[in-house]
């Protein structure tokens, strides 16, 4: 039988002096690009550490399970879009809040503030072209040393798998919609 | 510009009386697949649903970040291990610790009063022979309709996999843990 490694090596935990910032990516088809980032959020929390989620898709009036929970927690998580859909007539004002809300997590990422940044469904306005590339990478880049930022959406730019240090893609395997089960709540929001 | 479906639909958000449980799994070499999972428990937490995480890799002093957090919560998060890794000598000590824990995983989730069990890595005692696959599957295809069942780890049993409704693979496009970087505190653990 063969024993392999498993997944995290507390051996590799080092001083704090050595530690530096991430650039984790959740891209692909498959489900849990979002709530793994919620599970950092979560984990950072724990930790004593800031975090701040910012959603590019969800209305700032969203009040899903994780809505609740991380206002509970005093983890702000604010909602950037306009219910934009694939239904959408407006696609000017969806692009203009997509821009302002990047200027917002642009300036925190910058302020070196905050322990963890997510940029949740941040691939749709760069895929849309709401928001461009060249600026995002600029700033992760010049960002403090210290600032991890997680990034997540379907379709995630080469420049930006380029630049990242971790990059996950879940692929879709099996998805109940496509047997006809609906969303769940408790589960889907 | 091809304006693609956004990731959940909310219009397939139907009544409660047309709900069931769902076996979600979550494989794959690559990152997010137990923090994706806490993400769901937290979701449902936020929903007012009861939620029971079990670890089977996690020792029950566990104090990561998630455990500092779920305890906040109120949400229950049992440590099944004994901190086995692939140094361990007494495997026979592990393989019983992975049955006693499988025995109240199995009791929860039969019970029908949680909706939500996350059974966190499971598949290494399933890999290893610790658990036996067959009475795992018998207890999902007879648990009470409602309750859903998260499952994570690498190497899924293919009947598992035909099993489940949801499967996601997270597949390792990159790891910073491959580019020399150590793991880091508040997002490792």
């Amino acid at each position: 039988m063969e024993i392999e490694k498993p997944p995290v090596d507390r051996e590799r935990i080092i001083p704090t002096a050595e530690r530096r910032g991430l650039i984790l990516v959740h891209t692909g088809p498959g489900k849990g690009k979002s709530t793994a980032a919620f599970g950092l959020a979560l984990r950072a929390h724990g930790r004593g550490k800031t975090v701040k989620i910012y959603q590019f898709m969800k209305v700032p009036s969203a009040r899903f399970g994780e809505h609740r929970v991380f206002e509970q927690l005093g983890v702000p998580i604010v909602g950037l879009g306009d219910g934009f859909s694939w239904k959408s007539k407006d696609l000017d004002h969806s692009a203009e809040l997509a821009r302002h809300g990047w200027a917002q997590a642009e300036a925190t990422i910058r302020a070196g503030e905050t322990f963890l940044v997510v940029l949740d469904e941040i691939m749709y306005p760069l895929r849309y072209g709401w928001v461009a590339l060249e600026p995002v990478l600029q700033a992760l880049r010049e960002r403090p040393a210290h600032v991890h930022v997680v990034l997540t959406g379907r379709g995630a730019p080469q420049e930006l798998i380029d630049l990242a240090d971790t990059v996950t893609e879940m692929a879709m395997i099996k998805h109940h919609f496509k047997a006809g089960v609906p969303a769940q709540r408790g589960i889907e929001d």
